[in-house]
């Protein structure tokens, strides 16, 4: 039997998996995994977008070279329409680096620490601030403290990422909420200031950044993150001396907001162009490192699907869309934009793909939405087993795609983000270790290539 | 009911792993895994056998210190018996650094090119050497060159590791015949030294050694492994000028074999003293870079097993055996000194568990030996899967344990390699790059926890 009977055979008369068609779509698995392997440009990519453009936060030059640059890229893609999405996205900037130490008795100099400030903190003035530090755990510690112990405190949040859990990403899960809500528990008790153990489970002397918030109704303290070297450290010395006094200057602030971008790319099905399946990444990053797995790596392997389809000359009958999201790390007005809009414009989307885990060797995918669906995607595990994808029961989906759970009202829609091993993740995450010369390139290339695995068995048989 | 109840009752009565068992395995996995995530030390040993001993080639001062080293480290480790076992083991050295370099007459000045000696090649003499380089992709094309066009050449073997291969060690398999065979099969025909593109899958500048091979009938002649940067050089500039000289300068050699040895640490076991489990890795490394992950990671993870079981006061039924072999790089003398005793001794030996394919994240063991034996083992899976191990059925154990299955004639036993993701392995294997701060802590803490695991199982239900 010739393979262009199987082919016809299996795309037009049966669209099932069983028999020819497995047959068929193994040997496409192996087409789009060797393809990635040989040819893809996913590492040139990352390495663009992290060595010649750098890290790109929202609102930064780099963020709006990062957008015309990917414009620019989509064309060599073969998408038939490339768009931009308009979105305002808040503009912080972190100013000169910070400066932190401690002063105590028991030494002789000031010790300094290594600090940075959290996205979205307000500064301390020119100046600087200084004061004597209390350490928590956790908000129930806080809580206890109460404004007699806080007032006029600097609130020390240590609580080390739990290294027992397997996945990373529960570990910081579970550590998270001291970055993201620690000055704003703390204020109404009157602290002046927080500082937080950065978010990693390795001893080091990077500090790792990421977004907090402030409430309206609450007073707006100063918020920085502090290496775990540091902070075990400043624990030690608060331990011996509880008056030391601890000095913190960031010239950080919140400027008024830009407008800046998604960009879109998109290849138009041939049989149901009405259905569309989404690939993204964040464009956007944090001002530290290069944001080379966080989210280069997402958006060049999403841009690697359409490659990979491009070279292996394969059609798709439905819509194909690549996103590369603006400002995912301080905001999430890109993915609110896209859902905006697919809501406004009555599309009809019935998968999306988000890579925001990092650039290491993928193991599944999480996913979310429609149940029947999802195990319609799970029912094709088997193909993707030869090449070590083996995690298809997590939950979840990704940030920027996330929202498009709430614009598809008849929850037909499902989310799956690729998840690689979150071994090495968070030694990376948000800090100056994430850099391209810490990417894998096999193992990117390996994440592209399931990503173009998945939306080829999407494409071709939908999810019905 | 209460745990002690349950305990008795598993251990003592049914020994089945249904019901009770199966929720106290599961109980005692997670003991096992979260003491190597939160008290683990083979960290520190990888550190110290790569910072502060360094690499240790077989015969150097330092594979001396590693010896000792060793020794005192188990007695940390709960050992109640340590000893050394003797072997004579090859001692080459390399001399002062390599140096090569291309002259053509496209060129005004002399290329430099990175290369460094193969294990076990001779020196090119004092003065160096110079030729015309002949390029080959592989064995056939050699053999139809044939003397006329190789007399008084250099050989150039520069097959690439094939990149389709999805696990790495697959395309070392296919191409590393080039380094070890690749002089004596280019001697014949008058070739005068080989140069063989260094078995790695990134393109960068660091040559990766390795053991080469001579047949003591066919004459010697130098070898040395290239950058793959180098060689990609090399390559395009033989296209421009096939008549350029290679200029080439080692001043390695082999000197007289001397002692050293295997050591071996043991906890006899409680009930069946005479059934024996070994976990190993080995000592030695190559002499370029640390020899972190080859095979510092795998010493410091089989001496975790007994740590582990230390700390949390397993008392194993079955005697127990943490081998740190020696020459496995060059020779495999410790891994044949331990069979030959075990043979000698009429040892029964049940399971030896080898770490020796780097510290990056557990995805299974491979296995060989007895079919029945595997099975059973294979039916403890799903204990392993919440930590990420799904890959049991590739085929295999380790160099050194290998030896093993010769000296056990009624073949009872079971060979079982961990499997760690190898996506990035070959960056590091047999190069500059193979340093301690390339080892990620957790995924070889992981790596111990599973080998721990396994060696909980075996023990306490045998292999029957």
């Amino acid at each position: 039997m010739s393979k262009q009977f199987i082919f016809t055979f299996c795309t037009s008369v049966l669209l099932t998996t069983s028999g020819f068609c497995q047959e068929e779509d193994s040997m496409m698995f192996r087409k789009i995994y060797t393809e990635a392997l040989i040819n893809g440009k996913a590492y040139g990519w990352v390495d663009h977008l992290s060595n010649k453009i750098g890290h790109r936060l929202s609102g930064s030059p780099q963020a709006e070279k990062a957008v015309e640059w990917t414009r620019k890229a989509m064309t060599e893609i073969g998408c038939d329409t490339i768009y931009l999405q308009e979105c305002m996205v808040p503009h912080w900037v972190r100013g000169e680096k910070e400066k932190a130490a401690v002063t105590s008795s028991l030494n002789k100099a000031p010790v300094p620490l290594t600090v940075c400030a959290l996205g979205g903190s307000i500064g301390t003035g020119a100046g600087g601030m200084t004061g004597k530090v209390v350490e928590v755990k956790n908000f129930e510690e806080l809580e206890k403290l109460g404004r007699e112990k806080l007032n006029g405190r600097i609130v020390f949040y240590n609580r080390p990422m739990d290294p027992t859990f397997i996945n990373t990403f529960d570990a910081y899960s579970d550590a998270v909420g001291q970055r993201w809500a620690g000055a704003m528990r703390a204020a109404p008790y009157g602290a002046v200031a927080v500082i937080v153990r950065s978010m990693t489970l390795v001893i080091d002397d990077f500090p790792h950044t990421g977004v907090m918030a402030y409430n309206d109704t609450i007073k707006k303290i100063p918020a920085c993150a502090i290496s775990t070297y540091g902070a075990d450290l400043l624990s030690s010395m608060l331990k011996k001396d509880p008056n030391l006094v601890f000095s913190l200057n960031m010239q950080c602030k919140m400027m008024p907001e830009v407008k800046s971008y998604n960009v879109v790319g998109e290849i138009r099905g041939s049989e149901f162009p009405a259905e569309i399946i989404t690939v993204g990444g964040h464009l956007d990053s944090w001002d530290i490192g290069q944001g080379a797995h966080d989210d280069a790596a997402g958006v060049a392997q999403s841009m690697e699907v359409f490659n990979i389809f491009k070279n292996l000359k394969i059609r798709p009958k439905r819509t194909i869309r690549v996103v590369a999201f603006m400002n995912e790390e301080n905001g999430g007005r890109g993915g609110a934009k896209y859902a905006q809009l697919a809501l406004q414009n009555k599309e009809k989307h019935i998968l999306a793909i988000e890579s925001d885990a990092g650039a290491d060797t993928p193991l599944g995918f999480f996913m979310e939405g429609h149940q029947g669906r999802i195990d319609l995607i799970k029912s094709w595990k088997h193909l993707f087993s030869p090449y070590g994808l083996h995690e298809w029961d997590a939950v979840g989906g990704g940030a920027d795609i996330g929202h498009l759970k709430d614009a598809n009202k008849d929850d037909n829609i499902v989310l799956a983000g690729l998840r690689p091993d979150s071994q090495r993740y968070f030694v990376y995450h948000h800090s100056g270790h994430d850099l391209f010369v810490n990417v894998n390139r096999r193992s990117l290339e390996l994440g592209a290539a399931s990503m173009a695995a998945l939306v080829y068995l999407a494409d071709k048989y939908g999810l019905k």
